[in-house]
Parts: structure tokens; sequence; C-alpha cells
């Protein structure tokens, strides 16, 4: 924006005064001569609506504060900021937001994944802009990317690590060598886990963040409940003793794919090469992989949460919707044209690794591996650890389809010499996938 | 852009059919109905100016061919593509089309580096959009994350991996230990170095794209001219060793940095932590380090040249153009508000590496950190090797202005017992920096 055209004064108002608000709201004070030369018109805060007027707030104007969100919401400001979070009065207060003529910016992905139609439905009809940068992976800049520098390119995977605190307990059982239920109290005593702790370790919370990111990135709408899910609360330190063994570590890796049938979404543990670009995303950053047919891939990393890297992006949003406002433009609406089938997880085709506690007798290997093959599994990689008791059978395959995987593990239930299933996972990232 | 609302045609022309040009081309064909849903309008390819007319150009329709640059730049398309390349005619003809109301997507990374000022202030005055992502680092979106996603926040450094040549031939020596000589023959036999290879390996590429970045990074202008730039000729594969033997590498970096008095851009070979993001990206691949006051670290990552790749990013700045003009919108123009003093070079302050063949004889180690510790250069990890004429000291620093630095070398070059400096190299990215 040409430094000196100034447009009209244009206000804000912040719909919760958390963590992330708290840095918005105080950035927005602190940039606030930045932010008016790069939209072209000076931004104010004019309201920020929390719940508890009486809750101390370090950074927020305190006459700017007020307990009444619907009037706020519907004050006719130019922006709306929404960092409530979850479906309702979320849901009530944008919609009457956009009602009164103003854009939105959110970074509520429980609700986009949920029901982004009804938001973007809203925006289309009253000309206003929706934007959510901070939906998924805080501070990288992620989804204009996917929405509007990929746009003349076709994108065929998306796949991340969205959640920072599974990818912090992950870490921990990487370098710790402890089991699951230790690195659990300890992200709970650190205050790194939802009030709902099941949102981050039963995957639900990166399932939101897939479906948002396979709608934009294949033009085709996705709800969370497309989504398969499953979370890290059965990754045992056996299994990460087995993964490090063969040179790979195990993410929580949310993964969008387009196949000739059509998308497949999922969020699952997964094993991958330790030198692979995800296998380094340590503790609790990000970092999304895009691969398009003519781009090839590309990565982005950053800090996924937290509420200065999650306001930056906020206030990217902000600055994008405001110059809109001066300049008269609008950003991209939704994007389902392509209404491609969203396929089930039987159809996803990867690697996967089982590890077998087995009975140490003769013609247990090549009556496993019958198992397998007449599953149409392929075995890639196979080893016997182990005498007696502790007799167990590694297997790595070749790339199947889910279903074939399934019927496999059901026949390996029916044999006797299968004592135990130690561990069942997929991977990606291998050469050649 | 909801699917249906459909404007009118909208004309694209392309000046330039080089390897990039005929991939646009024919990913305009290919994408037409993606890109028409995406745009909001069918979009077509009007005409396609070449040199020469009788070479072979598989992709590109023939009878959309003509010599007439500047007949198809005046067209009056809604968007004029220049991939000519190099200051003119590219420059006049970009003018020329936006004074017939053609928004304008280029790759020319050497104009906008050089003159882009004239260019935005053209867009400004006629109302027309000037895009240019793939003028840096190809396929990977990093122009519209700085200009847009970081918009509401202060970006304090841009580092990264910029030229995809040298970073292939410098991975090669580290990889093979060989001598410089021997990966630039092996370079161009390749054809991996542009016509003229002074612009790959000299670092003029790099330096026309840190140049782009700082100035989008830090809102001040910053031209070619303002950059301090150094080749990776002088590699040597001593230095190659003596980094492999510190736990580094060697990489050439495009370094763009805010500090308390003003910018700093430059490009030189830099030796990296093994364990930095950056360290581990080979061959032919680009890679970007942006950090920002509230955002923190975000890392880039892809494809930085090649057919495909660019053009991949030219399609998603056309459709971004395009969409503008079906929605009204414009996109932003140069943001030069800031206007930060642009410093020299002697103000950048890192670690140093410097590698000495000095003579084998009691207190050459003590004189030697006095010449450090006299001119302000604090020692932090130093290494006698050798004996006799094979005696050597490498030193590394902490951080030092490169004043300072300068100055201590020309003490150390006074001093009869340091027989030849063997390598001196700046050091970035370890931790604390």
């Amino acid at each position: 924006m040409a430094s000196g055209v100034q447009g009209r004064p244009l206000t804000v108002v912040l719909l919760g005064g958390g963590t992330v608000g708290a840095s918005v709201a105080r950035l927005l004070v602190e940039n606030s001569r930045d932010i008016q030369e790069r939209v072209g018109a000076p931004v104010t805060l004019s309201a920020v609506a929390v719940r508890d007027l009486a809750k101390a707030r370090p950074g927020i104007p305190g006459e700017l504060l007020t307990d009444d969100a619907a009037a706020a919401a519907t004050s006719g400001a130019d922006i709306v900021v929404e960092l409530i979070g979850g479906i309702e009065p979320a849901r009530t207060l944008i919609l009457s937001a956009m009602a009164a003529g103003s854009s939105v910016v959110t970074a509520n992905k429980a609700l986009l994944a949920e029901d982004g139609a009804t938001l973007y439905e809203a925006a289309g009809r009253q000309g206003v802009d929706l934007y959510f940068e901070a939906a998924v992976a805080g501070a990288i800049p992620l989804l204009r990317p996917l929405r509007e520098s990929l746009a003349g390119d076709t994108v065929t995977k998306v796949m991340g690590i969205v959640n920072g605190s599974t990818n912090y307990m992950l870490t921990r059982m990487d370098e710790e060598g402890v089991e699951y239920g230790e690195v659990f109290d300890e992200a709970t005593a650190l205050g790194y886990l939802e009030a709902d702790p099941s949102l981050d370790i039963d995957g639900h919370d990166a399932a939101a963040k897939a479906a948002i990111l396979a709608e934009l990135a294949f033009h085709t709408r996705v709800t969370l409940d497309d989504v398969h899910c499953e979370g890290i609360s059965t990754v045992t330190a056996n299994d990460v003793r087995a993964a490090q063994q063969m040179g790979f570590v195990i993410k929580l890796l949310a993964v969008a794919e387009r196949t000739a049938d059509g998308v497949i979404v999922r969020v699952h543990p997964t094993m991958l090469p330790r030198d692979h670009p995800l296998a380094s995303v340590r503790g609790s950053f990000n970092a999304v992989f895009v691969e398009a047919e003519s781009a090839g891939e590309v990565m982005f990393y950053g800090r996924g949460a937290g509420g200065d890297p999650t306001a930056s992006a906020v206030l990217g949003d902000l600055v994008t919707a405001a110059r809109n406002r001066v300049t008269g433009g609008l950003g991209p609406g939704e994007s389902t044209y392509s209404k491609l089938p969203i396929l089930p997880i039987g159809n996803a085709v990867t690697r996967y690794y089982v590890n077998l506690s087995v009975a140490d007798k003769p013609g247990v290997l090549a009556t496993i591996a019958n198992a397998f093959s007449d599953n149409g599994v392929s075995i890639q990689v196979v080893r016997q650890d182990g005498h007696g008791d502790e007799a167990s059978l590694v297997v790595r395959t070749h790339r199947a389809t889910d279903a074939a995987l399934h019927r496999t593990m059901d026949r390996l239930g029916e044999l006797d010499m299968v004592r135990k299933v130690l561990g069942v996972m997929r991977v990606e990232g291998e050469a050649g996938d």
C-alpha cells in the first residue's frame, strides 16, 4: 500500500480476551503505526468482549472491555476477530457480525471443520471477508499459500505435524524411552494439554485442522466427520524402540491426499524415516509438507501455538481484511467446485509396521508370511528377535491398502502361533512413496 | 471464489517462451477448468511473444506465437506475464503493458532488484497489479507470506539458501571432498549454471533475491547495490574439511537483518552447524528462514528453480491477479514507509571461522590470541593442528562486527608467524545467535 494514501479509520472488535486475544490487543497498539501504513488507514481497537470483567487482563485497555459479546459483535466494526473457540456461541456471534457488515478473522478450527460452509455462505452473501490463518499451525503461513500461492497448481498431498502437544509427548518418548502414561502426566503437569485432553491425545484437534487443509487443498468440502482419526494413547515405548531400531521416528501426522478415486483424510501415529524432514520437527513445533503437481514438495515450519505466534497469524489476516476494506477488494471465498468423493480409510495406501509376539517354533515365519501374502500385503523387511516367551517378529510391509492390512491382522489373530499383537502402525515418507 | 459466479473471459499474454514460459502455457491449457473456477472467469492465453519464431516450442499453440513483443505487451490483455528476464527490453515492455492497463506477473529478479521502484510506481499510477512470487525461490510461497501473512508482525531477519546451482556445488564439495574447480566443471557440464556463470557463483543472483526479500521484510527500499556480495569461488576443499571437523557445513546464504541502527543485507559463504535446519537443504533445493517478533522462526522449503516449479508460482500470481480483475480488488503495492538506513557490511555482527598456516614455535597461540582480543574479537574455540610446515591454527570467534574481524585480519597479516591465511568465513546459526 502506498504510504500516504490514507483511508477513513477502521475499527476492530475482539471476541475473547484470553492468551491470544491479549497478544492481539497489545500488538494492535504497539504496532499501530506499522499497521496503519500497511493497511492504508488507521486501525483502532473498539471493544474486547470477555466472559469475566473482573479478571485482570494486562495489555487490554480497561475501558474497551465488555461482557456483552453479542452487542460487540453487531456493533458494525469493520473487522470482528473471534477468539472464543468452540461451536457456540462463536458461530452465532460470527454470523451476527457478518450480518452487521463486518469482515471476520477467526482462529476457530473446531467451528470451521464442523460447519465452515455456513460461515463461508454468510460471508459470500454479505460480501465480507472470512480469514482464518491462525486456525491451523499457528504462526506458520500455510492457508494463504494453499489458497493463493498454489492456486494455479494441483495439490496432491498435504502431510504434517499440526498438534504441538502430542508432538512434544512423542518427542519425549523418543528421547527418554518412557511409556505414554509418564509423558501424559508430564504434559498435563506442564499445562500443555487442552482442558479436554482428548482433543489433543485422541487426535481431534489435528483432525479439525486436517479437514480445513483438505478442503483448501482439494477444493472439495471436507468436515471433521470425513477424517479418520486415531490418537497417540496406544503408542508404546516398545513401538518407539522398534522404530528407533529401524531408523524411524513416530509422529502424529495429519494426512490429506488425493487419489485417482477421491480424497482420503486421516490422522494417526505414523513411523517416518529419521532423515525425513518431518522427523526432525521436535517438541511443540509444527511443520506441513505440501505436494503439488508442478511445484513439487514444499514445506512450511514454525510455531504452531502460543499467544504471540497465533496473534501474528491473526494480525496478518486482520491487515489483509482491513486492506480489502480500503481498496474495495475481497479475499477468496469457499472453493468446493471439485466435489471429489471422500473415500473411507480402507482405501488409504501406506506401508505398515507390525510387531507380533510369536511362538518360538519352526515354521512361524512361513505361516505368518503367508497370512500377509494371502491378503495381498507384500512384506518389505522382517526381523525375528528373542527366544521362548520373548520371541517376536517385526514386519515392515510394502504399500498396501488399509483394508488389506486389516484382513491380514484378522487372519493373524486367528493363528495360535501369534500370541499377541505388540504394535501396528502406518509408515510414511520412504523413498518411492 | 464461489463456483458459478462467472465474469467475462480474461486474456493473458506471455512475454518469453523458454522453459518457464512453455510450462506456463501448457499448464494454462491443462488446468483451464480449475483456473476458471478459482478465478471466477475463463482465462485464455492470447499471445506468446518469442525471439525466434522458427524454434520448436512444444506445448505452445503455434498460432499464438509472435515475435512482436512490443505489440503483444500493449495489446490490452488483462494480465501480461514477463518471463524474458534481464533489464531491457523487459522493463520497457512491462511499463508499456501497465500503461495499456494490464496487470503484470513477472519472475524477473534482476529488474526488481535494480529498479523495482519504477515498476511499482507505474503499477500504482495505473491501478494495476504487480506480482512476482517466482522471482525468489521458485515454487516456494515466500513473498506472499512476507507481504501478507506476516503483515501484522515485525520481521527481524530473513536468512536462506536461494541459489540452487551453488547449493548443488557446495553439497557436492561436502559429500565428495573435491575442490571448487572440479564441481564448477561438473555444474557447467550439467548445464546447471546461468549463461553468465558469474550470476550464480559470484552471488549476484542470490544478491538480487536478497534485495527483494529485504525490501518486503523491512518495508524499506533495498536495491542490488545495497547488498554486500561474496561468491563461492574462494571456498576450498580445506574449508569444507575444517567445517566438517567442527560439525559444520558451508552454504551460500542470503541474509537480510534489521538491527537497532538499520538494515544489513549480505550474501556470502557461511558455516552452519549441521543440526541447523538449513544445513540439511541439499542439492538444488532452496529454503528460507524468517524471524519475526511475534511469529518467532518460520521456515519455507522447496524447489527454487525449474520450469514447472517456477510456473506454479507464476500461475498462483496469475490466478490472484485475475481474481482481482473479477472482484475489483488490488494487491499490495510497494511498501517502503519504514525508510530504515542501509548499513555497510562493517556493521554486520556474526561469528567467524579463521584458518591460519602458522610457524611451529612456542608463543604462536598467545600472539595470535592477542591479535584477536586487541581488535575486540573474542575467541570461542581454537585448535592447533600439525607440525612444522603443516602447522595450522583453526579459530572460531564469538560474535563480532565485520569491521573488527577485518582489523584482526589486517593485524594477523603483519605477523611473521602467520604464513598464510587458509580460510576466513562467517558462521551463523549457533545457539544464542
